[in-house]
C-alpha cells in the first residue's frame, strides 16, 4: 500500500489526528479512519466485536433506555463524528477483537504478529481509529457489540493474542482489565488489609482474588459492594474475610461499616473498582493515615478524589488505574489457569 | 458551653450537616452555622478575613458586574442559604483567617492551639460553617472580603497558625500552595531527574525549589513554561539545570524538548503544575518507564490521564495531588526563612 510522501507516521499515531491538530490520538476530538490504506508503521485489524467501556456502555444504555438499537446508533453516531468510539460523555472506550489484516512494512519484523493472528487490542477504543460497516449485535448484559469494521493499530498500540485454550468470549473479559490484577500485585503486600470497593464486578473480583494471594493468610481482604447478591458471591468464592453490604457512595456507612470490620484500624490499600460516581470520598475515608488509594474507576473525579482527601485531611496517596503493565495480559490469562474457581466464575458470569 | 445529648459529633462535622441528611459537609447543600454553642470536638474563630477561591470570586464579580457591594450581596446571600460560603456555581470555596475564639473540651490537649491564636484554615470555605455578622470591605483585585463573624472547625479541619516573622499576606500565598513542596519532597530521591510542567508559577516555582534540594549535585531539574519571561526568571533563580519554554498541551513537543535535554532518557518523576487543561499526555510522555507523574493541577483530567498512559503503553505510576502532608504549612512557611530567595519571590510576585 503506498502512503502519501508528506504524511509522517508516528509511533503514537499523530499522523491520524485530524481535530485539533497537533495532539495525540486519545484526546483528539476527531481521527482519520480511513482504512484503505495504513502507514508504514500501523497494523490493520479486521474487527469482529468490541468490548465497550462499562463506563460507557452505561452511558448510552441509559440514553437509549435500554434499547439495544438505540445503543447501536449512539455508536455509529459517535464513530461518524470522531472516527473512533470515544464516548464523549464519558470520556472512554473499550477495546476490540478482529484478525490482523497488514502488517505496515516497518513493522514486518515484530516476532509475535502475523496476518490472520487473532488478536485483542489493549489499547482503548478512545484513541483507535475504527471504521464500522455494519452493527450486527448489541449484547445488552455483556457491554459487547458484534460488526463488521476495520481498525487501526499505531507502532506503540498494545496488543494481546488470543490463546488457542481459552475460549475468545472469557479470555477478552479478562483482558479487558488486565491491568487491575497486574497493579494490585504490585501495591499488596503480605499482612496488608485491603478493601476492594466494587468487588462484586469484574474487576473488583480479580483484584479480590489477587489481593487474597498477595496479602497471604495474614492479611485481610474485605470486597464492599451495595447488592446482597454480590455480597454472597464474595463469601462463596471464598477470597474475602468480609463482604460488606455498603453502598459507597454513603461516606459514612463505609467509614463506619469498614472501621466495625477492621477493629478501626482501617485499610493499608483500599482499591475503587465502582463504575459509579461519588464514591472518592467513601474510599479516602477507609483508607489509613499513610494509606493509599487506587483509583480504576472511569467514573472517578479527579478534583473530587483530591480535594475530598485534603477537606478530610487525609494523608493518603491517591493512584490513578494505569492499564498498563508490562506482562499483565499474559499474567491475566495465566490467572484462568491456575484459578479453577476464577475460570468457572468467567465461565458463568462473564464469557 | 452545653451541647444537646442528642447530637453525636463526628470528627468530619456530619453533625452539622442540614440537608441532605447523611452525607460530609462538603457535598451537603446546607449546614448548620450555628455558632451561639460549639460541640466537644469543633474550634470556634473570630473571623477577619475570607480569601476567596478565585473562581468562585471571579464568578461572583462577573454577577455583580465588577460591584463591590454586588459581590458582598451575592457572599450574604451564598452565607444565609448554605450556612457556608460554597458558590453553588462554581462549586469552590476558598480558605479564612481569623483568631481561636474557643476550644472545644476533646481537643483541649492540642499543644500547637490556644485562644487567641491568629490562623489560617487550610481546609475549604465549602465544607466550613460560617456566619457572617458584616462585611467591611471587599478587595476586588485581591479576591479577599474583610468581615466580622464567627467560623466552626472541624476536629480533622486543618489550619496553620500564621507566624510574627512573616507578613501576612505571604503567609497566606503560600499556605494556599503547602502540600507542593512537602509532597515534592516525599518524591525525589537524590540524582533524580525532574520535571516541572508549569515551572513559572507559584507552586511550579516551589516544586523546582524542593527538587533541587532534594535531587542535589547530581540530579537534573528541568522546568517548563510556554512563557519566555518564566523561563528567563527560572534561569535567574538558579534552581534548574534546563528551563524549557514549550506549550506542555502539545505533547509531542514536549516530549522532543525533554527528550533532547535528557540525552532520550526521560525523567524519573514528572511534576504538573499547570493551571491548563490537556497537559496529561505531555506529561506522561517525558516520564520514563517506571518513573512517576504527580499532577497537582486541578485542571487534570482523571480519563485522559489513566486512558493516556494506556494508550501510549506507558508504564508510569500516575499520582493525584494530595494538598494535605502532615506538617506541610510549618515546612513551607519554613522556606521563606531558610531561602531569602525564594522570600523575595515572593515579596515580590504572591504577596
Amino acid at each position: 500500500m503506498s502512503m502519501p510522501q508528506a504524511r509522517a507516521a508516528c509511533p503514537y499515531g499523530t499522523h491520524r489526528v485530524i481535530e485539533p491538530p497537533g495532539v495525540l490520538p486519545q484526546p483528539a476530538w476527531r481521527l482519520d479512519n480511513d482504512t484503505s490504506a495504513i502507514f508504514d508503521n500501523e497494523v490493520l485489524i479486521d474487527v469482529q466485536a468490541l468490548n465497550v467501556d462499562a463506563a460507557s456502555f452505561t452511558q448510552m444504555k441509559e440514553a437509549a433506555h435500554g434499547d439495544a438499537d438505540g445503543v447501536a446508533e449512539l455508536i455509529l453516531a459517535t464513530v461518524a463524528q470522531r472516527g473512533k468510539l470515544h464516548n464523549p460523555v464519558t470520556g472512554s472506550g473499550g477495546m476490540l477483537i478482529g484478525r490482523v489484516a497488514a502488517i505496515g512494512p516497518a513493522l514486518a519484523g515484530r516476532p509475535d504478529l502475523a496476518v490472520g493472528d487473532h488478536i485483542a487490542t489493549l489499547v482503548s477504543l478512545s484513541l483507535t481509529p475504527l471504521r464500522i460497516d455494519r452493527i450486527h449485535a448489541v449484547h445488552l448484559d455483556q457491554d459487547r457489540v458484534d460488526l463488521s469494521g476495520q481498525a487501526v493499530l499505531f507502532e506503540s498500540g498494545l496488543y494481546a493474542r488470543l490463546p488457542d485454550d481459552i475460549p475468545e468470549g472469557m479470555a477478552l473479559a479478562i483482558l479487558d482489565v488486565a491491568g487491575a490484577p497486574a497493579q494490585t500485585a504490585r501495591l499488596v503486600k503480605p499482612g496488608d488489609t485491603v478493601v476492594v470497593v466494587g468487588g462484586g464486578g469484574k474487576s473488583g473480583t480479580l483484584c479480590i482474588h489477587e489481593a487474597r494471594l498477595r496479602a497471604g493468610p495474614d492479611g485481610c481482604v474485605i470486597g464492599v459492594s451495595p447488592f446482597e447478591q454480590d455480597c454472597q458471591r464474595m463469601r462463596e468464592l471464598g477470597w474475602v474475610n468480609h463482604a460488606l453490604q455498603v453502598d459507597a457512595s454513603d461516606a459514612v456507612a463505609m467509614l463506619a461499616a469498614v472501621s466495625a470490620g477492621t477493629q478501626g484500624r482501617l485499610a493499608d490499600v483500599v482499591i475503587n473498582c465502582v463504575n459509579q460516581p461519588h464514591t472518592e470520598m467513601g474510599s479516602i475515608l477507609v483508607a489509613r493515615p499513610g494509606g493509599c488509594v487506587y483509583f480504576f474507576s472511569m467514573a472517578t473525579s479527579f478534583t473530587a478524589a483530591t480535594l475530598g482527601a485534603e477537606g478530610l485531611g487525609k494523608d493518603v496517596a491517591l493512584l490513578m488505574g494505569n492499564g498498563y503493565v508490562p506482562g499483565h495480559a499474559e499474567y491475566a490469562l495465566s490467572l484462568l489457569r491456575t484459578s479453577p474457581r476464577l475460570r468457572q466464575l468467567f465461565e458463568v458470569r462473564y464469557a
